[in-house]
Order: C-alpha cells, then structure tokens, then sequence
C-alpha cells in the first residue's frame, strides 16, 4: 500500500475490519502450513532483508529526520535507528525462530479412558494475534517471526513514528510469504498512523483472537482497559531480594548486585532488598559500598538507616519501579515478614531468596505468588531466552493463558483430540 | 449472615468489596493449605450435608414453595429441587474430588540451562474465583468443591430463587471448613439477592482472578460483555458430524444416531449431519427412519430432500444451536466443502468426522479448529468426566487459557521457579 492509497484510508473502521477479514482467512494458510513450509518462509524473510539493506536503512532516514524534526527525544531516535547492526540482528533472530522446534501438532496424554475412546490434546494456534508496540522497527520482525512460527496470523501495530521503516520492513515480509507460497495477508502491517485504528484492533473479537502490547506501562493500561479481545499485558516490574538469615552471604552479596546493577532500565531488575535483621549488619555496609561504586542511590526504613547511610525510604518507594540506579532496602524480622512485605507490594513479576535453609527455600517458592520465583539466584534471570524459551514475546504479569516470559507456546492453545472405532455413548 | 443482616446490605458495592476482601485474604490460606487439609475439608462438607439432610430439604422447600407462587415453569421448579438423592450425589461429587489428585505445587519441566541455572514450572492456584449460575442448588457444592481443591478461594452467586437452598449448603461448607482448620471466607455465597451484585463481582480485578458463568447463552453473553476480569466462557454448541465417503456406515449410523438422540439438550449433541454425496443414498434413508422412530425433525438442503423426507433447512438453520429433537442435514461434495461449511458455522465446540481413511482424518483433526476434534466418535463423549478430568467446572468455546472440558487443571496457572547456587547474569 502506498501514501496515495493511504491518503484513501478514511474510514479507519472499514479499513481495519478489512485487514481482519484478510487476517482471519490468511489464519487458516498459515495454522495449515508445515513446519518446513514456516522455516522457509522464515528464511526468506531473513533473506529479503539482507538483499534490501539499503532501502532499509534510507526509509529509515525518513523516519529518522521526521523524529528529529519533530523534536523528539535523542532517547528515542536512538531506539528508532535501523543500523547495519539491527539488520543483522534481525536476520540472526529469524534464523533462530526457524531453528526452533514448531509447537503446533504437538500431541500429548494421548491415553485410553475405560469407554474405549482415545483422548488427548494437540497443540494449536491461537488464530489472529494483534501486536502494538512504540518506536523500535525490529519488534516488527520478532513479532512476525513468532506469530509466524506459531501458526498465526498477524496484525502489526508499530509507532507512527517508524512508519517508512515498518513499510520497508512489511515489503521483506511480504516477499518472504510468496517466496514460501503463502498469503501476504499473514502478517500485515497497519499502514494508517491515525490512533483510531489502535481502537478498532482491540475491539474486534471476530477477527482478533489476543492482543499482546509492548511498550510503557500507560500504553498496556490503556489497552487492557479497552480491549474487547484477551490482552497479554505486562504491567510493572517491582521485583523483590530477601536475604534470609540462613544465607551464604557471598551468594547475597553477588546476587543482590548483579539483580540491581547489571542493568536498571529492565523489568527484571530489583527494585526492593529485604534482609533478615540476623544478617543485616553483615551484609548491608558491603553491599552499601558496592551500591556507592556504581553509582546506587539507596533508601532505606530506620534499621536499614542505622546500619548504612541511605535516604529515607517513604511508603511510596516499596511501591516504585524505578527502571533508575536507585534501591529500597528493608530490614525485616525473618521470613513471614519478608513475604507480607512482598504479597503487599510485589507486582507478581519476580522475587528471590537467597538462602541455604531446605525449609524456608520451600515455604518461598511455594508462598510467593509471582511469575517467577527464585531459589539463591538473581532476578536478571527472568526471561525467555534464559528459560529455553527461544524467544520471548513479552513477559506476562497476568495468571491467566501464559504467566512469565511467553514464547512460541504463549501464542498457542490446546484443543482436544478424540479417536474412536465408532464409539458411542451410553 | 441471616436475613436481619441481609436486610442491611444496602451497600452493594462496599458489601461486594467487603466480599472479595476476605477472598483474597482467604486465598493465601487455601494456597497454602496442604493436600491433606484440603481433601479433610471436602469429606467434613459431605458429612455436613449428610448430617444436616432434613435442614437441605426444609430450607429447599421454601424455595420450592417461592418459585411455585412466583410462577416459575415446573422444568425450572424441577432443577431447583433438592431431593434426597440429590443430596447424595453431592456428597458423592465431593468424596470423587478429594480423591482426584492435587493439581497444585506439581513441578515439571525442570532443567538445567547452560548458565547453570535450574528452570521448571509450578502448578498454582488462580486466587479468586467468581462463579454465577443459575437455579441448580447443587452446583453450589461442584463449584465450591473444585475451587476448594484446585487451592482457590470463591465467590459464589446462585440464582435468587435458591438462596434458603444455598444458604444451608453454605452453612455446610463452613462447618467442613472449619473441620479443617480452614477460614470460613474460602467459599462465600453471596447473600443478597440485588442484581447489582453480579455487576460488582464481575468488575473487581483487584479481588477476582477469573468469572466462571454457568448458565444459558444470554446470561453468560451479558457478563463477557460486561466483566473487567477474564470470563471461561461457553457460548453455543453447534457441533457436526462428517460421514466421509470412506466411513464405515455402520459406525456412522452409530454415531450419527447417537450424537443427536443420546440427549437433546446438551451442548456436546449434534446439530447439523454433513454427509459426502458418495454415500448420501446409502446413509440418509436408514438415518432417517431411525430418527423418525425417535421423534427428531429433520430439515435438510436440497440434496438431502432428494433422497430423504425432510423440511427445508433454511440459511438460520446452520447456525442454529437446536438443543431439541431437529436435525439439520446437508449432502457436501467433499471433505473440502465439509470443512468449509464447519468453519463457517460451528461454534468451535466439537465436531466429528467418521472415515476410515487415514489421511482426511488427519486433515479434519488439524484443520477443523474446535476444542474438541473427533475421529469415529460420537460428539457426546465431548465432557470433562469422560476425558478423565475427574469434575468439570465448565466447557470452554474460548481459546485462552481453558479449551474446551474445564477440570482442576482449569483453575489453576502455572509460576516459573528457579533454583541457582548464587547464580548471576553476565
């Protein structure tokens, strides 16, 4: 599609029901397709994008000056920018999402019930995924090679501000799907900017069977709020290390920096340390030193203030993600109350014990109620790629569908297969 | 709560909250109650009832008594009845649910990743658990029981005409409750028969992780419409049986008879026969004189009336959920043209194909996207005792999270965990 058939979209309702219908028909070519017939087109997307690195980069320097002109933040341009680099890294992701085994046709507790009949459940996809996301252009590639992979067909939503790169990016797709001798309507791109098709996709059950956002807390609030369609929404990330009393304190000691330090603007990154008041004022002044190196802002309750020299820590922060070099640090009692503490203000995202007690180790993961939860290692672990997913659609702080990091399986469901010899009921 | 206190909920919203307040706080216990504890709590309930048969039948009666002045249809009356032998089935589903095994805490797909790290999944509950239905007191006890056991807290809202019936089941759950050691705001019914209540319950993420509507289409199409919180969903059930031109006809006879006369109205029977033209002359008449022997109406398209007497089927009749002794029937080409029209019109509830071909069985059980796909079986066998489930809370027509028969495993979601020995991110 081009500007002057864009100049065309005015009515943005019958515009997107249009991409629907195509969506929900391609669901059935791409849900029938073989594994070998996905990894080929797979390839050849992959293969499209290094055969059109220039037209990538140049359609991206249109995005580029428009973002620059329009005053946005060098943040963002930066996360805009399509350099040799991301195209390669864009490659290397759709070879490895080829490389993966495809989840669909899986059939599992195939077993026999008394009545005779054989019953067991098959792996399948979920139909049409929708995928809104901000500025960045490689989501559109790792979004299409998921949902591809997966089976379904998609529907992209990328910022407006990426619209030529995405375009540029939709053309290598496009030519990938026919190479393969499948629709280009499996993956299709929302060529209008105007923010009512955002509406439109989130509204129309009939053609859209989920909806996964990536992207800031705000944009998946609003959607989530809206959506007449199952989202798949990751809100915060307040992630919680307990030192427990029975630690090996080296263990705390390295954990407890790597899940602040190694990176701060990541949703798997502490924002909270609990520590046993037993252990405490072992523990905190070096990790107070370590934290001081790296730049780490600490806030702390009055034990932890007594300890080491923090600021104070208001009831606000234990319910900040800070995404910032900046920490809370609590001093409990023990065990029972590092959990009230987490129950209360953890988002369910990721925490950790680190401790060599049997018992409390078991009480932790069995007590904490979050996505992930974590025995002597650091939160920074949360993701699919570390889980063996292979790729990561985003992580899920809900607990219905998919909980965590969402792969390929995330964006499949399970249907029930029966077989028979002519069996009834009776 | 008796009637004194139910006069004073005038306070819906704040009764609601008040309600799911003490669910939430209720679900931390019955997460971490053991296996043991939960299972004593199930057998306490059925001895509850059992020792308190003549209150059950008393207390009914009122309702009995209410509904008949109110009018209400004797099939309604009917299903409102507690009956002795209903009290024993009750106490027989709960004796059956103690004895499935614990879905929760199970730990799969643990191993190791090349960073050293171990990475499975755990089995947990959902938390909060709304479920409405209507009239059947007994559902009160098949919905509390595998709520109970599946280690969720829940709310639960029965139809207004067996409150009396429900409130002396609800006094039941918290004498076995009790028994157990378990706080009695595990399974709440609500007390107030205001409709508003409904719309608090279905609109409180904060306290409710999942709706279970029980009921007729409309009643569950109101609450997906209106519900802030994930709905398992069993909208229509118009389900089809395929006899292929390679089907052995006399399992197709079986079957075809069996899938619409077994029962009229429930959602795994038949509605619509497709049969291949091939052997449409052979089938058809000795299918038609059974179902005449039985009473079922049978409206077909032309080809159909060619060979066998039958009303016209009209365009609504394929999208028509009979529940009823009506068959509608139609001659295909094919297994292309069977697919397609399955596509169209069912409603992804179970569809069955009878053949002995090898390869269009394969086809129709990868192609026909519902939750349950059969080979030479009849489509009542679509049903969470008869897949081994052990109890069913309901049939799935969603794609999300449960899909089709939804058992304990329904209830619950599963949490990553991960065990290190003071394992970091590099």
């Amino acid at each position: 599609m081009d500007l002057r058939v864009m100049a065309e979209v005015v009515n943005v309702k019958e515009y997107m029901a249009e991409l629907g219908r195509n969506a929900r028909k391609a669901s059935r070519a791409i849900a029938a397709a073989s594994t070998g017939v996905k990894n080929k087109a797979l390839l050849a997307i992959a293969d499209a994008l290094d055969n059109n690195r220039i037209t990538l980069v140049a359609e991206n320097q249109k995005d580029l000056a428009a973002a620059k002109a329009n005053g946005l933040e060098p943040a963002m341009v930066d996360r805009l920018a399509v350099k040799p680099a991301t195209i390669d890294a864009m490659i290397e992701g759709l070879r490895q999402v080829a490389a993966l085994p495809d989840p669909c046709g899986a059939i599992t507790d195939m077993s026999y019930r008394p009545t005779g009949i054989q019953v067991g459940k098959m792996r399948v996809p979920l139909g049409v995924v929708g995928i809104i996301y901000e500025s960045r252009p490689n989501v559109t590639i790792d979004a299409a090679s998921l949902c591809l992979k997966s089976g379904n067909a998609a529907i992209l939503r990328g910022g407006s501000e990426s619209i030529n790169s995405n375009r540029a990016i939709a053309a290598c797709l496009a030519e990938g799907l026919k190479v393969a001798g499948l629709p280009n309507t499996v993956v299709q791109i929302i060529e209008t900017t105007d923010r009512a098709a955002v509406g439109e996709l989130i509204a129309m059950p009939e053609f859209v069977d989920v909806i996964v956002p990536r992207g800031g807390k705000g944009l998946i609030e609003r959607i989530s709020k809206d959506a007449k369609v199952p989202v798949i929404k990751h809100l915060d990330g307040i992630c919680h290390v307990f030192i427990d009393s029975k630690a090996d304190l080296d263990k705390a000691f390295d954990i407890a920096l790597n899940a602040k330090t190694h990176r701060y603007g990541v949703c798997n990154a502490m924002e909270t340390l609990l520590v046993d008041e037993q252990v405490a004022a072992q523990i905190l002044p070096r990790l107070a030193a370590a934290y001081a190196e790296k730049g780490v802002e600490l806030r702390g309750d009055e034990k932890t203030r007594a300890l080491i020299q923090a600021n104070e820590a208001t009831e606000e922060d234990w319910a900040t993600e800070y995404l910032a070099p900046v920490l809370s640090i609590k001093v409990v009692s023990g065990l029972d109350e590092a959990i009230d503490h987490i129950t209360r203000y953890s988002s369910q995202h990721t925490d950790a014990i680190v401790t060599e007690d049997f018992t409390r180790a078991r009480r932790f993961i069995t007590e904490v109620d979050s996505s992930s939860v974590m025995v002597n290692a650091s939160t920074r672990f949360a993701d699919g790629f570390e889980y063996g997913l292979g790729a990561e659609i985003g992580i899920s702080t809900d607990k219905i569908h998919a909980r965590g990091p969402v792969g390929l399986e995330g964006l499949t469901s399970q249907k029930w297969v029966v077989f028979g010899d002519g069996h009834v009921r009776v």
